[in-house]
């Protein structure tokens, strides 16, 4: 007799496990058991074992498309500030000169969030990842970065683990202090990763506040070099390796992921064929991000047909950040990723299930198999393309997470 | 004494209204009186006449902006079916002509539209509209033009009124019989002008059913002849001019509209300078659609530098529809607006506010000033152009629709 907390049937299943080897995964007619806040059993309906109906509660999905929660692998949602002012300076003709002598950029956002309590901190970071939950969201990774210095990047990493105990999203925290240089270390970019290995990265482990590392390798952020420094303590430190990689020009970032064994190479825009294949051979996953490429008019679109030749996972994630992608919507992105970088309805989906859960390293979610967490996006659509076809429509009928409802 | 059934103070308000002859007519610490409907008086908090404090019900903003309601001016919201999988056909290597054989494309939409139920397709058109909704819209025009006879364009026109009825948002009604050219009268695009024109005009004039005409005039269209036939008959009964527009190449669909002093002429990215001059001489609105760009991946924008050179009204809408533009959302039409086409985010806001009324004829909205409706959006925003340039954030705090609390 089979024990369940629910039972979902009615329901068709897009489970996103490659070993069904169909489209999706997906299983109609089926029916999917909870237990313990994890998949204790999925399969068609006809082969359902028998079960306690009268103790079991039994949610009837009226032919409704079942999910694995979607999973934003990629994120910068804790800042403070808006960048609005010198988006509107940009389209009134100011050059990044004038907006950078401004105080504009980056810099803008790191002094304010540098000023702000961790009280608003944590209130800006749960509307986001409420946004988020609204479209099925059930695990995000959030990256510290606007700090860039030791009390400030360690305030973000606190308040990312604040977030996870407070908000029913999972929140993964990654830390990014190599994300630019701060002001203090003007012309001295070697000190600042020095001060990044030497005191932030022990006092992150020690205490920890992050389960990955994450460098901005590129020729206006840190060099191969540099960036190298860092995931060597890093790794050395017991964290996991990512990497802003070949956002704007080839600097092998991607390459040294693959030497660490990361987890994932990000962005990845400028990426060659050497590149990917270090990549496939790694087993790291490439994040793309198109909604930093659409809000940058990026022209470059990344390597997509190198990267299925080879075989490398694709990840899609949002890249929420209030610089290059003030867009709080992983939904947009499954339409971006389609309509922008040509990838499939399913290449879309898998990138934030499967291949998300992956760049995380997290082998628990992302798939819909018994043992998983029970982590269930329900939506009323006819056929999962159209999660990456329309947008803007409330089509998320409910959300497990942990075998809980959450929305 | 001011009389007023809601007083709305600690605000600031984006009026919109160009007498004020500052950006977005911003009035900051301002105040502003409902009385039955309307705006009986704003200004700034200073000014504010006398007021029965304890008779009269204050709202205090805390500082957050206050816009005219939002405005979709364009919209296909009725259809039935999803074209989900033609769009994954077409990202799986399918030609446009084997879709088109496998019965894909608009014949798709209109098959399933006319063997929709009302109740279906009111359900469905409620579903878009609440969605608009909740991003602070209190106005949309809803085309006919995916039944394409004459029960089934009447059928679409009565689930208009209907909505507009039973739904708190204003909906606009407009005859797009000559949206495309339907399987009955394949070869035949003359006979089927003449249905539209003889049969169809004259029974949405009698009926009361629209208060304008739109055609799709293209080369995969109707002819520049076509257009001005129903657009002849169409003013004869009454009814405001609308045009589908130099979207894939230069028809003078938008001198045409001109010529019949008619409201807007929409998509214009192949308009040329005798084309928007012709547009500002009939004081014709340009009717803006990124969502479309964007979808369609178009890289010909519409000629904004020539449209702000002689002053033609810009307004910007969602388009949404099942082919071109599957996205439910004129916010993300603010950002891409601005992020596309390099509007300002003011020409943005003016665009789904002060002008969309303009493309719409509608003289009592889209501007904060006495006498108007009072439909008011206030947003948890610190400066109008974070509308344009954020996006999924959750940052509308309350709509009033005729002064009514609607969100
Ligand atoms: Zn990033
Ligand atoms: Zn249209």
């Amino acid at each position: 007799m089979l024990e369940a907390d629910l039972l979902i049937i009615d329901v068709n299943l897009a489970t996103m496990d490659p070993a069904l080897d169909n489209p999706y995964g997906a299983i109609e007619n089926a029916a999917i058991a909870i237990k313990d806040g994890k998949i204790s059993w999925l399969g068609p309906r006809s082969s359902l074992p028998e079960i306690d109906a009268l103790a079991t509660p039994i949610h009837k999905a009226n032919g409704q498309w079942l999910t694995p929660g979607l999973i934003d692998c990629h994120t910068h949602i804790l800042f403070s500030g808006s960048r609005a002012n010198e988006f509107e300076q940009r389209l009134l003709g100011a050059s990044y000169q004038e907006i950078a002598a401004q105080g504009g950029g980056i810099a803008s956002t790191v002094k304010a969030t540098r000023l702000a309590d961790r009280e608003s901190l944590f209130v800006n970071g749960k509307d986001r990842l409420n946004s988020l939950l609204r479209e099925g969201v059930t695990t995000v990774e959030s990256k510290s970065g606007y700090g860039l210095d030791v009390d400030n990047e360690l305030k973000l990493l606190e308040i990312n683990q604040l977030l996870n105990d407070h908000h029913p999203i999972d929140v993964h925290s990654t830390f990014l202090g190599a994300h630019a240089l701060p002001p203090e270390y003007k012309d001295n970019s070697q000190a600042y990763i020095d001060l990044v290995c030497d005191t932030m990265l022990p006092l992150v482990a020690e205490r920890q506040l992050a389960t990955a590392v994450d460098v901005f390798c590129e020729n206006v952020g840190f060099s191969y070099q540099q960036t190298k420094q860092v995931f060597e303590r890093a790794q050395a430190l017991g964290l996991k390796i990512k990497c802003h990689a070949e956002q704007l020009s080839n600097q092998h970032g991607s390459e040294l992921v693959a030497d660490f064994k990361g987890l994932s190479a990000d962005h990845i825009e400028y990426l060659d064929e050497a590149g990917v294949k270090a990549m496939a051979k790694g087993d790291v996953t490439a994040v793309l991000l198109p909604g930093a490429f659409y809000f940058l008019r990026e022209t470059q679109k990344p390597p997509i047909e190198l990267l299925r030749k080879h075989q490398v996972a694709m990840a899609i994630a949002s890249d929420f950040n209030p610089g290059t992608a003030p867009l709080c919507s992983l939904r947009l992105m499954l339409n971006m990723a389609c309509t922008l970088f040509r990838m499939t309805p399913e290449e879309s989906l898998c990138g934030v299930t499967r291949n998300a859960a992956k760049a995380l390293g997290l082998k628990d979610r992302g798939i819909l198999r018994i043992g998983m967490r029970a982590d269930l996006a329900l939506w009323n659509i006819t056929h999962p393309a159209q999660l990456s076809y329309q947008f803007g429509i409330a089509d998320l009928s409910n959300l497990w997470i942990l075998g809980k409802l959450s929305q």
